[in-house]
């Protein structure tokens, strides 16, 4: 099975301010795990061009497949994204004609009144060697550009920070490219309510789990959810089983959920499925 | 002013496969910022002794005073937070005899019948030096640990992942630190939905605003949220002023949102106050 590492950086203050969720961030991890990826971190900075660049840098020092930048590509004062990435590359900013007839593409759709002053320009000044990205939902071009300093030439993405716009562009131009390079990949799920047994008592039975089976091609997790009104504690557990052969997967899904619902009634504990 | 800057590692693959929003990282953030500190980096990392560890050195290596860490403090074979912080620090896990008196303490409030066995001695197996914390909600304690290595003192602080418990220890035992180093500290923000006048029109009047005021004592911030049926750009606007001088903080909130709304007025676009 072919490993696909990505990491994700999304900028922005609002998200060290705790302004908004970062929902960016939650949704790209979705999108690459459905595909069979994995995504090993996430990073949120500022808008700075030093904390920005810095992050990219130690990004590229782990050598992800994918490096996923969100937010920062905007025309105001601190949106600052392609900047910091030229200097995290050691390279230099230009104006890309093709990025400036994407630009002009989007203003067409809202007004023909507009004025391609420096301002609008910067959306179009990018890094040497990125392939600019038309925007299909707001302005601001995305790029895509490989990396080639490092062993895994890895392709750095840079996306907008406005939901819609960021998905629709993922959806369209990366995540496909992901995809061919994982190929077939299938993934079932299933979350279980369990109550009157603790983690404490269910942990050598997920670590025996964990051990007898392939690593990465299953997820086991107990969350724990307080205690009923008698004193009994409560527990969600979480199973993904993953990987391109579907029956495989089914089957490795079933011996899991069928082994832990064997050792809840040992533990006198109630087992509920709650969603796929 | 003192500047308290903050770093927040959340740990758990659960984050990574997009399984859950990072309502911790949100959280946290939203309380440090509050009391007049800055939350600089965010990371997530996965359930690996490795990654945790790698993520711990490399914020260490950026000297915040704090590192909050939250998530694999618990009894199953995934909970591996405390081994990773001993293993960044060249440090070793011993059983810490408050620790275990605390847990005890949390397991009385539920049952008289368990046993302290291996798994759950695990979580009173701490990295020398560090004091534990009584856990109010669940049962694995926390620990706050100063780390005399990097030239910043960097306090150390590993917290549940279950954000209730979190939450608790967190408001009862962190942040009034935080608070006691930075003092007197006073916020003011404001949200203003624009119509008819779009970012970039908006860049060379916010550029301005951001210049003319001290580093740190504002944040002014543009959201575009798409177009109206007759084509106006929609925008949000976030206006935060923060400072130890209360009328100071007022003071320079009302000249930006004024000086705003003229703009704005000019471009003949409509602004509406939302929230503060």
């Amino acid at each position: 099975m072919i490993l696909v590492i990505a990491e994700i950086i999304c900028i922005g203050n609002e998200l060290l301010l705790g302004t908004i969720d970062n929902t960016n961030a939650r949704w790209i991890s979705k999108e690459v795990a459905a595909a069979g990826g994995f995504v090993k971190r996430i990073s949120v900075v500022g808008d700075e061009i030093d904390e920005i660049s810095l992050a990219i840098k130690e990004s590229l020092d782990r050598r992800p497949d994918w490096l996923i930048i969100t937010g920062g590509l905007g025309p105001t004062y601190d949106d600052k994204t392609l900047e910091a990435v030229a200097v995290a590359l050691g390279s230099n900013l230009f104006v890309e004609n093709s990025a400036v007839e994407m630009l002009k593409k989007s203003y067409a759709r809202y007004s023909s009144n507009y004025k391609m002053d420096e301002i609008r320009l910067k959306m179009a000044r990018i890094p040497n060697g990125a392939i600019p990205i038309q925007n299909p939902v707001g302005t601001a071009p995305s790029i895509i550009l490989k990396n080639r300093n490092d062993s895994a030439n890895t392709n750095i993405v840079c996306l907008p920070g406005v939901p819609k716009e960021m998905e629709a562009i993922f959806t369209e131009n990366i995540l496909p490219k992901i995809k061919e390079i994982i190929g077939e990949f299938s993934t079932i799920e299933g979350n279980y309510e369990v109550i009157g047994a603790s983690e404490a008592e269910l942990a050598p039975a997920l670590s025996n789990i964990v051990e007898s089976n392939p690593r990465d091609s299953i997820y086991v997790k107990t969350h724990p959810r307080g205690y009923t009104e008698d004193n009994k504690p409560k527990l969600r557990i979480q199973i993904i089983s993953k990987g391109k052969d579907e029956s495989e997967v089914q089957l490795r899904y079933d011996n899991i959920s069928n082994t832990l619902i064997e050792v809840i009634k040992k533990l006198n504990g109630t087992v509920l499925f709650v969603r796929a």
